[in-house]
């Protein structure tokens, strides 16, 4: 019997796949994950909003990842998943703050990105990533996906004075009053990066439009991105 | 001191983060996730991929989740992460074929699929997910992150026989042999969809262009892509 959704006919559906670069040639990009490292206040997030909102004024195809949306889904921690899967399962996978936590939770978002960058997609990630080994595993596992170039690491090397003065959350207060354990900068290590694609200095006297725009610079000089 | 790039000063960056509704009236588009479900060899994937075309060619921006690229990063086996961050690590946050391995598994894709719904993007779903509990979590994941409708749960209903016959991967054979334990169909449940929002006949007449052109029908009459 003959049967048109037989999958050994498929073989045409398959060659019609639609690529990465179809998606990019299309989309005028390259995927790639920016990924911004950076003690806790030190301006990932605002760097990173900036440049998004720059990259949509050109028609770019991005994504941001950080920590609030990335919390209470993917890297959930143990006690929103024993609300809906139960204790034993929120034990297991739930993440919290310790080294193979951590190591996971830049694990998944590595993975994450990988898939954004095999739909054409610029995902801009904004971690603290403390460790050089887990930000050198995620570059890693998303340029063995696809390519060298893949993955730009930006340092946002902003003094920890300066981090602690804005203190946005308060957590550096809490951190020097022994609340909070294992912060970055304070009773856990931060590891600089020590070849990053790109270095911009926090608390210099350029604007967050001018620093997220040295990264559209980048890319466009490494042509992944189209110029405008 | 002032300081151009203190957290505090930067409320107009965050009124001007690109939200959700931004890309989407770009894209001409709602953010979805097209979740398939069905027995391994019921026609999902090739489904999935001809969806992908159609909606490629009419310019929307898409991405595919299936096996072969989340088993490989984001929901990895033991086997797999044990190489890169030990066995500890592994059989921690190793994904197998358990029951609550499973249920890790769709959380993760639903995270997934949470983050490209909140990016505008169609991301399309093709995994047996074969308990109707985990599905039913996976649309309150999205929707309850997003708004009712930007879950579509595609039941691509083919009879086993259909399955067996084609066996595309001879996993049917080895279940059979009792090779591979707790497969679905054979040797573990699949709860079908109680009310999909599409119900695909997998195995009768029509060609897999013309089924996955019903999806596309359903995403315009509910208004989550533009008519061409």
């Amino acid at each position: 019997m003959s049967n048109p959704n037989n999958l050994s006919d498929n073989i045409v559906w398959h060659a019609t796949t639609i690529q990465r670069r179809d998606r990019e040639s299309r989309l005028g990009q390259k995927g790639t994950v920016i990924w911004l490292t950076g003690l806790s206040g030190c301006g990932k997030s605002t760097i990173a909003n900036e440049l998004e909102s720059l990259l949509y004024q050109r028609g770019a195809a991005t994504v941001l990842l950080d920590g609030d949306n990335v919390r209470h889904g993917l890297c959930a921690p143990p006690q929103t998943l024993a609300q809906r899967h139960g204790q034993a399962f929120a034990d297991r996978f739930g993440l919290g703050f310790g080294q193979q936590d951590r190591e996971e939770n830049i694990r998944r978002i590595a993975a994450v990105g990988e898939l954004f960058v095999s739909s054409g997609m610029i995902a801009i990630t904004a971690f603290v990533s403390p460790y050089r080994n887990d930000r050198q595993s995620a570059r890693k596992q998303i340029e063995s996906a696809g390519a060298q170039g893949d993955f730009v690491e930006v340092f946002v090397d902003t003094p920890l004075e300066i981090c602690e003065r804005r203190d946005p959350k308060g957590l550096y207060k809490k951190a020097r009053a022994g609340e909070i354990k294992n912060f970055t900068g304070i009773s856990d290590p931060y590891q600089p990066p020590s070849s990053p694609e790109i270095h911009l200095i926090g608390g210099d006297d350029r604007t967050v439009t001018e620093q997220a725009n040295e990264i559209i610079v980048y890319l466009e000089a490494s042509g992944r991105l189209r110029a405008n």
